[in-house]
């Protein structure tokens, strides 16, 4: 799915869904991590100005589904509190090179990876969920993800050749699995 | 007009306007930097949950004006470009006392002073640029950013007592139209 080198275990939605308010949380992190993310794209890279409007589109989107994620916490009277981040995200930037513009190709290819495993575990909460207020809130963020996957993909191709976007994806993908295969089994969206 | 503690000279926006190439990739660092500052306090403070919703809608303004600005900006067949940025936000920063929650109070009301700023500085350029586009663009704006200004005070106000706020906010003004005047003469926002 979505370029993916490994497919969630069909347990892991019920068991996370067991703890459904840390899972909203770590969710509302997510969404504030991926705005983030975008919105470092934007200063670390100034020169490069095919990013600007692309990623500050995705960043106000990412941001109001934090929002989205924060009202779902509040009607449920929980609170959102800091948490122990999964180690994912930085374990997945361990695989980029360091050197421009592999970086920034890596980099970009990364929030590709990251995008499209959001939108297969949002796919998998949404199957497994029985309260169907949080089913459809799980199934309307899945299209989102799937075109942010689309624009990070589209931004790569700046970059690079279809060729060597294939192989370098290829090559994150395999790493993503491996990064998420390893975490920890804690109730996180990129959690094992 | 809005707390600020000095007026812009008259002789400013006339000036600025003669460079309008570069106030104007300016202006879309400015909003972009206004957008990472929001964000950056969603990050730095996950514990104050009082933060969360109102940052985050501001962040997706600024980010739209970001994108608005860029778009003036393609329209005029210019170029977005790096630029050497104002010293302002750093200098205004020096003002902030670094220990909590002291220095979030502070963060909050330099965040009202620079939206203050910038919402005087828009006026003068709306009413000093010939170019009815420009006029029209800039006269939009004024409204968002004394809006903002009102979210950072009232965040502020979730802090301490209108007696303690008043007394920093004026303290803090004072630096902010030092820090201004002690600008190099550059075509910014926020320059002297």
């Amino acid at each position: 799915m979505l370029r993916l080198a490994s497919t969630t275990d069909p347990k892991w939605a019920p068991r996370v869904l067991g703890e459904i308010d840390e899972l909203l949380v770590d969710h509302a992190h997510c969404e504030k991590k991926a705005a983030g993310m975008a919105i470092n794209l934007l200063f670390r890279y100034p020169r490069q100005t095919f990013l600007m409007r692309p990623l500050s589109r995705l960043a106000r989107e990412e941001l109001s589904h934090f929002e989205e994620v924060l009202g779902v916490i509040a009607e449920r009277s929980l609170r959102f509190f800091a948490q122990k981040p999964a180690p994912y995200a930085g374990r997945l930037r361990e695989g980029t090179r360091s050197h421009e513009p592999a970086r920034l190709l890596d980099t970009l290819l990364c929030g590709a990876l990251i995008e499209a495993r959001s939108c297969e575990r949002f796919e998998r909460l949404s199957e497994a969920v029985e309260d169907e207020g949080l089913r459809h809130f799980y199934n309307g963020l899945l299209a989102a993800e799937a075109r942010h996957h689309a624009v990070y993909l589209d931004l790569a191709r700046e970059l690079v050749g279809e060729d060597e976007l294939e192989e370098r994806l290829a090559s994150l993908a395999a790493h993503e699995a491996q990064v998420l295969a390893s975490s920890p089994e804690l109730p996180r969206i990129h959690g094992a």
